[in-house]
């Protein structure tokens, strides 16, 4: 809601939502119709969607000038508009699963509603896109990412394939950013070569926001999937909190890590691929990467979904094995301590995690084991503790993320027998173990 | 194992592990005793522990010139001598508890033995703690951080609160760096305002290792108990991959991030307190922090350990909520993706969170919500699904990582009625909740 003193002026120059206006402070002037105010946000702020497509949030202070350039018919819908092909562009085919990237905010209480923004409306208010690519619209899902599961991860892998296979340059997937690491990690490995980019993006913002990071995000996603030759699933957002230029990181080594930050997702124990500039959405290159290899590519999507992270802490229940075991799974990951430990040595016998573990490994099931630190490699080697983890079968997944350990476990018992899976999982598959991290790939 | 090269070198030379050394490169010289070579580690590199109690690695060459001081007996064991109180010195009060600060290789394989070194070893090879305060040795236990339960809490906040209300201006706790995240929100909950400084410190790397961080985390640690007036607990361990400063970080706000790294230690949604410099073990200030107050300390040790954290993915299994009220668990921390979301309307309904989180709190259990991002803050008004977990009675942490609000919710829940516990989660006790992340908050 905006303040008092703003509505009063609002209504003295007869300005509404939708109007054409123009705001003057010092330099700086902006011209663009005034989108709807939110009940949350600064109440003396104005968003202004301009001309060329992006929204600006402006502070209205004594020094501030709004005139009214023409009225408008309230905003209530962004218009929709056909997509139209233009001659020798690359064709890029964009796979819609929903997530804040489909949102709009809803304007009466400031929460976000999902998958009301249909992506055809987003593009056209980046013009820029129209130069870049062809884009085909695959509208598979409208789904925030935290309710996907592998039944959708199946459904996009297979999307993904079938657009490659058909012809195009790449494909980006504009998803929900909650589980977009689960996604990547799952197609990379569902996916395997590729003969064309595979670009996931999303926004932390809805586009409908002033501070909205959809617009960018999307339009270098689109520059790297009919542009880049690069053969992996990568994710690509913004690489700072500031507009400057995107980052193209890795799928198997992304972690989203701040809840809401534009620049949320970073590489894990990897340098990123390469970054995207604003200007032109030039692609630039800071790390090796996997290139694209002609061919069909086939989407391996079977997948084994009685797997479940478990996290091992001070005080807690190793009987949770059991639980599982008594459900039906068929692998773990124990998300441990610092290089990959678990309570084994305690006064407390009962919260040793030792016996369940090798208990779970005899009867079957394969075990992994990870870090909580997020950063840095599991090792088996230096401590006493840790050798008899390994000693009772559990497998130390070198430097991988909880969740790229996770989704390649499911993957690899979806297709493996248990023997494979378990050589398979410390061996590099789509570049999510990384055999020598550097120093500058901490806190990236 | 030392190359063939080397090893013959040093036998020509008539040294031995042990003898005292002079290793000439350049500019460089070194004087020192030839510490034992492990099995692991460049065999072209020998370790000398200096005069001033730092052990080095440096690269032997053909332009580095070994010459032999001194004969020395085999080193098998650190000498001890008892530690002599000064006059006019503070008195800091070292609480012992175990970890890699207190181990040492075991030589044949490598691997750290735990509990080798008694912390009166480690203090003669700093000579410079002696100038710094009188150090009295609390040898409470020798165990490895991640075998640590709620029971050694206890010990330590009662062994730290004595120390303190017999007159020491400072108290220091060694300790693993497993999980000292968790023992210092613990410590935090338990002691409440404090009326000195509680320093706690650790190394990653043993301290008969070239690279050890024991020795100056150790000084830095005593320094900042002997001089500081800060009434939290704190975390004091490298700032930097080098050995220039340490990091203050308030405990309820630390967390490991890295697996092996000296700098594992970061604050997360937080500022450092403040950093300790090479030169002089002196401290400055970065952030504002709770000052010591005068008054005896009381330790309300008082911990429910029925508390689990469960982690929230795609396809996770949320019947795991049952399986912890079977059991009798009173409090659940469930470490959700992005804002604090968990799977709620999924295509297969048996993988939706939200009938089962409704069912918990109805069942009288408080159930709390983390983010799995590890930076920024939940949020429970952003999103409609937030808004359905809100509804069903789950409670979104703020800030808190999930290792800080997992033992609060322990604490709370030993020492208040659920109605308390439920508003005291979400209230700032012990500067866990960070009401305005900055910008420089991230990644630090």
């Amino acid at each position: 809601m905006y303040s008092d003193k703003l509505q009063k002026m609002l209504e003295k120059l007869g300005i509404g939502t939708g109007d054409t206006i123009k705001v003057e402070s010092g330099e700086v002037k902006i011209e663009g119709e005034l989108m709807p105010k939110t009940e949350v946000g600064d109440p003396d702020t104005v968003i202004i969607k301009m001309l060329n497509g992006y929204n600006l949030g402006i502070k209205i202070d004594k020094n501030t000038k709004i005139t009214k350039v023409k009225s408008t018919k309230q905003l209530t819908e962004f218009p929709f508009v056909p997509l139209v092909k233009q001659k020798g562009l690359p064709e890029v085919d964009m796979i819609w699963t929903g997530g804040t990237i489909g949102s709009k905010i809803e304007y009466k209480t400031g929460a976000v509603l999902h998958s009301r923004v249909k992506p055809e409306e987003l593009l056209y208010y980046i013009p820029e896109i129209k130069e870049i690519a062809n884009i085909s619209v695959d509208h598979l899902f409208g789904t925030a990412s935290e309710n996907l599961s592998y039944i959708e991860w199946q459904k996009i892998a297979e999307a993904t394939a079938d657009g490659i296979n058909k012809g195009a340059k790449g494909v980006v997937i504009a998803h929900g950013t909650d589980t977009m690491q689960y996604t990547a990690a799952a197609l990379s490995f569902m996916l395997g070569k590729l003969s064309a980019p595979v670009i996931m993006t999303g926004s932390q913002r809805s586009g409908d926001r002033g501070s909205s990071d959809a617009f960018f995000n999307l339009a270098g996603a689109v520059a790297t999937a009919a542009r880049s030759d690069i053969g992996e699933v990568c994710i690509c957002m913004h690489a700072s909190s500031s507009d400057d230029r995107l980052m193209l990181i890795r799928g198997v080594k992304a972690r989203k890590m701040h809840t809401s930050r534009r620049d949320a997702f970073r590489p894990i124990n990897d340098r990123p691929i390469g970054f995207v500039s604003k200007n032109k959405y030039e692609i630039s290159y800071s790390s090796e990467y996997r290139k694209v290899e002609k061919g069909k590519v086939e989407a391996k999507t079977k997948f084994e979904p009685k797997v479940a992270i478990v996290k091992a802490y001070p005080n807690s229940d190793p009987e949770i094995i059991g639980y599982f075991k008594s459900k039906g799974y068929k692998g773990l990951i124990i998300e441990g301590t610092g290089l990959g430990h678990t309570p084994v040595e305690t006064a407390k016998k009962e919260y040793s995690w030792l016996p369940h573990i090798k208990r779970a490994v005899d009867d079957g099931l394969v075990v992994g084991i990870t870090s909580q630190t997020i950063y840095g490699r599991t090792n088996s080697n230096v401590y006493t503790p840790l050798r008899l983890l390994s000693n009772a079968g559990a497998i130390h997944c070198e430097d991988m993320s909880t969740e790229t350990a996770y989704v390649k476990l499911g993957w690899l018992l979806g297709n493996y027998k248990a023997d494979k899976v378990k050589e398979l999982l410390v061996t590099n598959l789509a570049g999510e173990i990384n055999k020598r991290i550097t120093y500058d790939e901490f806190l990236v």
